[in-house]
């Protein structure tokens, strides 16, 4: 991959624009040997004929055979070197839920849990409680104080919440409480390093007052925490592409990601329409635009084959035409992870990846899809590639060396 | 990339031949949407014959987005990191001109540019004033003399020049005076380093100097000097690979960046012919040749698309055979970067290459051109394989491992 420090140095100043079109979950697979995948089910005649305008390739998020999770696969696609900059979800969705995250905080996303009279786990998202339920726990776990820090406790969605410890002194980095099984006990938070030690202390000490509150309120009898971190403090986007970049996503671990490596979120809907209506009212005062959709993938975890190829068709019907009609200099169409209906969750696929600009020098693929794209003339490649391909495309980079 | 420590070790003495054709600025892209590359549009059935028998790919210099200066590019040719590798310009062409550049030599490119009453560039290249007067000025300058070092000024061509200062304790890293830009002032030379003051003040000295005396000789009424540096002292291409190497170029900045790597240059004319007479008269003595190819690359710069294609069949006509003929155990064809007309400079597109051998294994690729090979069995990959590949295919590499 290419280092950021030597991208940056290269940046010319230019007034063009580049959207980054991100299908959540978008690559597929069949769903028997000898088929189609989502993606080569789905008719979408717009966007196969952007592909034969386009350079076209497969690209890993992270490496070869690794599945990525969410965070690190976006920042793998800004051009983050996923290995080194992880992320805790913590902070991805404290962020995510415009917490205002300062850089000495320590972030946890938490679960309310369902244990048994003897502390094992039975149910790892507590029946799925309702956000309303979620956030009349939140505000009897409020009270709850430390010596000398400052907590914060937010609702996310149904049984997810963000806990935030905010002081002097604070440190990862922290194991995770979730056992990820049932019939066990909750973990204790141990510090990894011993700095960390009173920050585990803090946290444990927490959750046993938090377990003494809800301990008769079944299902939520119980909290874990997972993706305890802080706040990495990554250069801005601005500072590595000199580009006022801006996101657009529903979902609050996606716009934690984009926070993270400072993008403006811009506020927008529910729904994928809403989102085009937010790039179309926002054109004018940024360079890049990320743009988030997130259904696919919650399809594809659902093992819904059906449902991500209508999908599919859907958002190329909508959003491509919409994008296009906009005229950016650089578009780039891809997926963070794939997540084929046949396996229910993110799988280690490479993405298909089309980018179109003036200059691009298209290759012979016209079809969208992951076995068009392996002929593509990109190649097989790593995600961080994309970003300075972007940028030389919409013409933002000089040249190396004399 | 394959680290040449590695390479070195793995190297056994051979009498094979190895033939780089490289061709300037070779990779370029369609004028509009739909068209053809200037290589697609060119005739070369004797090229495309040698595809249909070789091994064919897309290489990035740098890497994927990055668009290369020609120093760089070409030391990724011959195998060396071209970030690990970064080399001024002051050092390629001094080495170019068949200056005898020393190890602790600082040298720097300069230009005669032309500046206004108040001192601000209104022409960066003088009017691109001729060889003749600018041999004038630069004797008018060499009586300039500096506290204890030795100052050496060599003429380029046009309105080009080299200044070497030799002495005790000189040192980089220093920064450009070329604004790049014109109505503002040349910049003065800084030092990026505590050790490099002495050097940046005595050539700050060196340029008033400069300036008073060039003062009333408008159009070249000023200097600006790019590229300071010292020689690296990089390993030799025999060093690594055990070749004797030599280099056929007509351009100095190609002539010094095969002395970096310590080719034997050898002495040519100006045109194809002689340089491919050049090749002819010594292929007994050499087991390595860079058959440096310039015309295309200016024919792009110039934004002249039935230029290049004209050039790029006439090189194929005449230099393609005559390498074979000669019967090399190795060919390889390609560019260090592209120059496509309809960007009128470098880019950052990948280049078409070719790799013909006796066991290179030949794929399904029988044109040579930028979306053939695309499709190419040595697919994408670093510039920095090459020189792996070609030692292989010329049997020149023992296997690593037991």
């Amino acid at each position: 991959m290419t280092d950021q420090k030597m991208i940056s140095e290269l940046v010319i100043p230019n007034t063009t624009k580049i959207v980054l079109l991100l299908i959540d979950g978008l690559g597929g697979a069949p769903m028997h040997a000898g088929g189609l995948t989502e993606l080569e089910t789905a008719r979408t005649p717009n966007l196969d004929a952007l592909a034969a305008d386009s350079i076209c390739g497969l690209h890993d998020p992270i490496a070869r055979g690794i599945t990525p999770g969410s965070g690190p696969s976006h920042l793998a696609l800004f051009g983050y070197d996923p290995l080194q900059c992880q992320v805790g979800r913590g902070v991805l969705e404290s962020l995510g839920i415009g917490f205002d995250l300062q850089a000495d905080d320590v972030a946890a996303r938490g679960n309310f849990c369902t244990v048994d009279e003897n502390g094992l786990i039975t149910d790892r998202r507590a029946g799925r409680i309702p956000t309303e339920k979620g956030i009349e726990l939140i505000n009897l776990l409020r009270p709850v104080t430390l010596p000398d820090v400052e907590v914060s406790l937010e609702p996310v969605k149904d049984y997810r919440f963000v806990l935030v410890l905010r002081g002097e002194g604070l440190s990862g980095p922290l194991t995770e409480t979730d056992p990820q099984q049932l019939g066990v006990a909750p973990l204790p938070v141990r510090a990894l390093s011993p700095e960390a030690e009173r920050t585990a202390a803090l946290l444990n000490e927490w959750i046993s007052r938090a377990r003494e509150i809800l301990a008769d309120l079944h299902p939520a009898n119980m909290v874990t925490l997972r993706g305890l971190d802080k706040n990495p403090g990554l250069p801005s986007m601005e500072e590595i592409y000199g580009l006022r970049a801006a996101a657009i996503a529903t979902y609050p671990m996606y716009r934690g990601v984009a926070k993270l490596v400072c993008m403006e979120v811009l506020p927008t809907g529910e729904t994928i329409e809403e989102e085009v209506d937010t790039l179309k009212a926002h054109w004018a005062d940024y360079d890049f635009f990320f743009l988030h959709i997130k259904k696919t993938d919650s399809a594809g975890e659902d093992g819904n084959f059906e449902q991500k190829v209508t999908i599919i068709e859907h958002v190329y019907e909508i959003v491509v035409p919409a994008i296009l009609q906009l005229e950016p200099d650089v578009v780039v169409v891809t997926g963070d992870h794939s997540t084929p209906a046949l396996l229910r969750s993110h799988s280690w696929h490479p993405l298909p990846i089309l980018l179109y600009s003036r200059h691009c020098r298209a290759d012979a693929v016209s079809e969208f899809s992951e076995r068009a794209c392996a002929r593509g003339a990109l190649g097989r490649f790593p995600a961080t590639d994309i970003m300075p391909l972007a940028m030389a495309n919409a013409l933002r980079l000089t040249k190396f060396g004399a």
